[in-house]
């Protein structure tokens, strides 16, 4: 899923997100209840509307933004106490407003409030957080009132394997139409990120969909549907496309270097984008080079194409029964080009 | 023209530019010069197979931004002594150079160097400026090689008639494929400027096209045309654009305004481009309001739009013998709206 924070995926439009093959996007609620505020969206009959959008928004619940970008003044029982990063007004999330909020924003599917466990955590300090996520979570459930909508719980339990198991079993004692293992790519190992995911899609039912949050490298990709995920969203492609670091069949190509001053070749000969298909990489160094601002939608249609087109092959594969080849040919080339 | 300074219309592509019926555009042959320079361009053949646009291109001399943008050392009889802006190595245009780079460039239309003469100078000062740009006229008429490439010469002048007058017949007599009206819109008077445009096209011969430089706003093209103009190019549409300042049939709408917040009507509801199909008024003002990429395409697309829409209102009302009544409405709508 591309990230549009604030109702837009930056640099593009919902004409360039069709013309890739988005078939969904992801909204940040916490920036979209700041501004441009649920009035406003509310006035439009929802976030499709607003941003002419027909195709499902995913959004998170604005837990993880408070930890990030607020500042938080008290985590309670009730919910989080937090000051809007834009002007410090004094706000409140609760489980049930963070419902609230996304079914006003009438995203397709909506997620639990959590707490973001932070990292390291002793064992007791990701359990307690756990448990209170746990509570939020059927505090969510028993908030959803738009039957027609989706909610997705989410996994917690910092980086204990019995945590996330005990968590993922008390989501589906609740019962949600998805779950997402959330708290991971916040400072862990890769190998405890990978035991974590494995700990979660052990336990998680297989006909409901799992979405790993915020993750990450094409690598992470193809190996967290090797252990069972099914959904992603990450700011990578669209930031590291923005800062000129682009994800190729050739691996990673950074844009800017001098080797492609005169190149005619395109950016990646694989690629079905508008701007491998039309555009050299030497007239693409040469507009990231002079701060053109055409080349930032034009790294952000190839990186998000090079994502969606990963995950088309994913799936071809998956029904073709060659997944594992094609696991082994993403891990040569990404081991090597990182 | 749409102006595409170094090789890009800004935060635009030329898939853009053919969709808004964009039919010529404008480079800067100081920028392209500097950055990404002749070898590249050289090494593509032009600049049109740089970019990625079939279209007709005209550039500028460069004169103009040694001006504004470099640091003029010495202004001599051989040409202009400068440091350019970006790294301060020394450079001097000679008119042969300005010719041959834009030659290389491969410019359907190229620009004569000229000296643009200061605002306020005495008629002596703007007398000796002009005669040294005839000379520099002639200089570049004698260096064209390229047959197949058009060539304008620019009258200069100051804000003194009879010189304007005696710059466009020495002009004719060198004789060029087309006449521009230069070093206006530096900070004299509109009536000045008025003028000497009106000063220019009573000598310049009608059956070439008149090209006024660096202008201006909606009212300024339609005056402009109404004393014979027939060429115009201005970063206005683009960089108002970028600043949320947007011109519609209904006048200037400040999108920031406060007042758009809830609206869910179109920028501009007589408008046929993408931006103004597709989004509310609301949404365009929630996206400057957040500083998001997106809108500055969306309305860079509009502005555009606008002025080549105008434009193309004003070929037909002179078809239809209907120009003066266009003039009036005009007039009407940007004086009562400015």
């Amino acid at each position: 899923m591309p990230v549009g924070t604030v109702g837009a995926v930056k640099s593009l439009t919902p004409e360039d997100l069709r013309t890739i093959n988005a078939s969904i996007i992801l909204g940040n609620t916490y920036h979209l209840y700041l501004r441009p505020g649920m009035e406003v969206i509310g006035a439009f009959g929802g976030l499709h509307r607003f941003i002419g959008w027909d195709r499902p928004i995913l959004t998170d619940s604005g837990g993880f933004q408070i930890f990030s970008l607020g500042k938080l003044n008290k985590l309670a029982e009730d919910g989080a106490h937090f000051q809007s990063h834009l002007d410090g007004s004094k706000l409140t999330l609760t489980p049930e407003l963070a419902v609230q909020i996304q079914e006003t924003i009438g995203s397709d599917i909506h997620m639990v409030l959590d707490e973001c466990t932070p990292y390291p955590a002793t064992r007791e300090q990701a359990e307690s957080s756990m448990r209170r996520s746990m509570r939020w979570a059927a505090r969510c459930r028993a908030a959803k009132s738009r039957e027609e909508l989706c909610q997705f719980g989410i996994v917690q339990g910092g980086v204990y394997p019995d945590l996330r198991q005990a968590s993922a079993r008390a989501l589906m004692d609740i019962g949600f139409e998805g779950y997402a293992i959330g708290g991971l790519s916040v400072g862990e190992k890769k190998s405890e990120m990978i035991g974590m995911i494995a700990a979660s899609t052990e336990v998680l039912p297989v006909d409901r969909p799992r979405y790993l949050m915020g993750v990450g490298t094409p690598l992470d990709l193809i190996e967290g549907v090797n252990l069972g995920v099914d959904m992603f969203d990450c700011v990578m492609p669209t930031r590291n496309g923005r800062n000129g670091s682009l994800f190729t069949s050739l691996g990673r190509v950074n844009i800017k270097n001098q080797k492609h001053r005169l190149d005619p070749g395109p950016l990646d000969p694989a690629c079905p984008c508008y701007t491998c298909k039309t555009f050299s990489r030497a007239y693409l160094r040469h507009l990231f080079v002079a701060g053109e601002l055409t080349c930032l939608r034009l790294f952000t249609i190839h990186n998000l194409t090079y994502y969606i087109e990963l995950m088309a092959k994913i799936r071809t594969a998956i029904e073709n029964d060659t997944f594992s080849t094609l696991l082994s040919e993403q891990r040569a080339l990404w081991q090597e080009s990182n």
